[in-house]
């Protein structure tokens, strides 16, 4: 063991805590020297127990502390970019949390630096391209045994939104995943898209246009449709089921302990992301410290990052027109072929 | 057991004979006493080794043979019309293999000749409704257990389609079964169609739109999806799940059996559609014999298969434009209310 | 359609009601023309809206009817050994519900009887040979697929048990069905036998030995446990694994429906045999009036009744003595092999 | 984080050099600094690229390294007696590899040496009890809301036994796991033991007697039944599922992807136990390093240690002698109660 790679992290809410946690108990090889929360109260009852880590209201402070070697980034989405081309002038590998900025614009800002940099840096927080039932399925598509994909067939089910959640938000937050999985799973982007909404649930909020239907089509002719529903009441359910000229493959059926009882036969269905995926974050936090320990940049890139806003938005605009809209990306910088 | 009824069935093709061979050896309470088929030669060998049974070239005369007291119509769609109006003219009950008509105009008129007779006699063959996971799923719905339905994801493949197939006929043939199965399931009329071509698999044959996404709109708003694929090359599946408020439900698996060797765990998928709905078939005659016999008609109505004919034509129309196609319903008759 | 078979029904209670019905409403080719059952009220009430059917009280006057071409036995086991020699003497073909008789010396004293007629005429009940599950794990053992079977692993519940059912009757009435499986799927016979008991479940009424785990060794080394669990609570369950040398596959899982809510993903339980071997049954006697009508007998012959229950005497006597027992069989008649 | 505990680990065979890249690239809190084989050119080779790692040819050097804070014992078993006691002298907490000792006398000296120390110093490496499913299973036996344990049906299957594998190590080498699974899972200890004997598969090696039925009976009554084949051909595949009194459950079955193709729907099986339970080791080897780091020992304990390799013996006995064989366990020492 060599000495552990020093992180900062910026922004101590929810996911900030739940990654200074992953490193310091979870994470070989890493350790989180430095803190930055503009509540550094809140920063600062994250970090007790942790040895060496320095608190600072600002992300600029941390990213200067000493022996900062890599940052984590895990504030609210419309700080992101400033954080990520500072780490770039300062040339600190990054893990950015999703989404890489709210919009398209701001991530094409962040493509076309890292691309004057000539080499990557940014890695985006797209974790599912950790998980092992993903990556069987990956695995399986790149092997070419069952010939070329013709669709994906995507479930994306929530027990319940937290509030303020938007109908706009099912497409640009939660269809993200599915989004950035697509592109890896398929390799090519996404070209159009259109957005179907039924008569939404009774247990949605008011005004919450919720379950609805994305349809992608892709560069080379291939349909994803996905069904997001966040508040299902019955579990975190994610599913994906790729259908090729040669076969099918299905992933997220629930299956680890089947119980009879006089109510029938059944199995738990997970009711939160950070426990379906818990696995995933750590394998996600884990490759990238690695991988930085040796000078390298693996995952999700800041171009994964930009495509995914695009997408992202021309599927809000498609939501709001009810009809298919295209998609369209900037030429992606050699860095990223 | 009461004298068995007495079936004219007309066409003595693939389909008829396997109904001739039902009604004799499968179904109780049933003969068949009088066979039309133009090619005469073709239905004598049909009905070799069943006792008492006249063989016809036109419909018309084995309506007419002695002591027919039902007619099962098994012949191309183009003729089901004028039979069924035959029919009708005589007051004979009958089963009429699906397509009712091959337009909605024909199946319009075959309605209304019906509802003019104030009395049900026609019974359409969507068999489905006979298949034992669609009745634990239809009854599972109509319970009110899992709340109201919000969408349908319906899969249909068969492993290739047969010489002649058009891209036309994955809509209105092949899809016409989810069509119906989605009305009967969610007991509401669909209103809307859009069709979605992705690149066609590399093994449907040369102009075949093949797979295909078929996006039907329901009159309470729910959405159903239907992923069509003739040519999957790995067999005959036919899945739905239905999500609902409080829950979902999905039939169509493959589990009867589980065999693990050195490839793996795997599950036989049957390859046909009369193994696979064998007993859905068998179920679906024997029940109109049993209704029949007691002056009763109870299952898929003419205005069922008007019905599928309107969406099916909507269907096709969406297809060719690219774009969602309202479908125009005639107004339902009393008599089917 | 030629004639029906003319079946005379002996016993009209639970099960001789059940397939008196099936003969007439779902059985094509046969027809019901005689009952005898000591309470001929009952028996009135039970063809009632059958025509053409005689009442009778005792056995051989319904055997003696007039036209009478086949017989089923659905009387309680000690009185078929009776009927089934007399139905020899007329030259009658019998379906014998199970067991053929309550102990082996009278069903080797049956099989001696038929052994001396010199062809076949009795078929015993075992419906599990009819069951679509069991038949295609039946199909692949044969087919040698995967190899030698060294191996059943056999599971086999009920909700709870009728009152009067005893510790024994676990064995040579319950068990008796994994008996004739095994030797069935395995082609050979079974030579000996061990019966371990658990601490009983509490649900189970006083003084009942419920479950118990029955083990059976085979003629060529194969080694077959049961878990006999007849008050369960939960469903009723019947699987089989079946482990060979090259592979394992299993039967008898739920999966025809997969449902969803807050409670976790479930499937249904059956609850009831009637429910989850109606088709079995009704193939059962269906295969039985075909190769009657053919002059012909194909079904487990009064050997396998024989057989089943020596095997039941020996777990009978291995229950009580808590070690293994030995199974001493006859010699097998030629007729048989 | 504070400073990481500094572990001895005493062999470098496979088990030691997966565990040493464990603890080196997985396992957060904790480094190597010390190994002992006797081979300390193997040794060598497995430690080269981790920092400040000292070599010894003699298991008792490593322990007194400089700094040495807990050992873990990889050694094959003859050699842990000596290192354990040796350990309890240092005061040092050990995670020692199944099996604790060879046999149950070895195990009772640990036992007392540890009791005479008043604490607990020793964890048996049991890597069931950090699985996933076990854990699920475990959790929902404990929660009381199935009823009382009745039986337990396990499956532990490998594709092939490495050399000079011997019928008895099928029983106190691969059997070992669902011993100690077992008691964990019922919370009592095993009282007999009876193994059966198939005619072995073909593909086993001459001589070895694969596959067995192995059967246990618990202090409470609960039956458990074991099959053991290690020759399989077809998967590295552990199943247990717990029969109680209001309900069943049970783990192990494939599920994570089903894949279909002409070939059928299959699901992947797990090749290799390091494979299907390098979770579990990882999660076994951070619980002991965090507890170890507090002062704590948690997991399965000498005690644990002792009484499977008591019971394996009581089951090599039953093996050989082919009749039921009790299972004497010395006093529990009121530290492991």
């Amino acid at each position: 063991m060599s000495e552990p790679l020093r992180v900062a992290v910026i922004g101590a809410g929810h996911m900030g805590a739940d990654h200074i946690q992953r490193i310091d108990r979870v994470v070989s090889g890493a350790r989180v020297v430095a803190v930055a929360d503009p509540d550094t109260g809140r920063a600062k009852d994250v970090v007790a127990g942790i040895d060496g880590v320095s608190v600072h209201a600002d992300a600029m402070a941390a990213l200067d502390a000493p022996d900062v070697q890599a940052v984590l980034i895990a504030s609210p989405g419309p700080a992101h970019e400033e954080v990520l081309l500072a780490a770039f002038a300062r040339d600190l590998p990054v893990l950015c949390e999703k989404p890489l900025t709210p919009d398209s614009a701001g991530a094409l800002r962040v493509v076309e630096a890292e691309a004057g940099l000539g080499r990557r840096l940014a890695q985006v927080g797209f974790m599912r391209r950790y998980d092992a039932e993903y990556l069987r399925l990956k695995s399986l598509l790149d092997s070419g045994r069952l010939g070329r994909p013709l669709m994906l067939h995507c479930t994306h089910r929530n027990v319940s939104s937290p509030p303020g959640f938007t109908s706009v938000m099912l497409v640009n937050s939660s269809v993200s995943h599915e989004i950035d999985a697509a592109r890896w799973l398929l390799g090519q982007e996404l070209t159009a898209v259109t957005v179907l909404k039924p008569r939404p649930s009774s247990h949605a909020p008011e005004g919450l246009a919720d379950p609805q239907l994305v349809l992608f089509e892709t560069a080379s002719g291939a349909l994803v449709d996905v069904e997001i529903f966040v508040n299902s009441g019955f579990g975190y359910q994610v599913r994906c089921e790729a259908v090729c000229e040669g076969g099918s493959a299905r992933i997220g059926d629930e299956h680890a302990m089947v119980v009879t009882t006089a109510e029938g036969a059944y199995e738990e269905v997970a009711q939160d992301y950070l426990v379906r995926f818990a696995q995933a974050y750590d394998q996600e936090v884990q490759a990238w410290v690695d991988a930085t320990r040796q000078g390298r940049v693996t995952g999700p890139s800041a171009w994964d990052g930009y495509a995914a806003a695009a997408v992202a938005e021309a599927g809000v605009r498609a939501q709001e027109s009810g009809v298919r809209t295209s998609v369209e990306l900037a030429e992606c910088p050699a860095l990223y072929l």
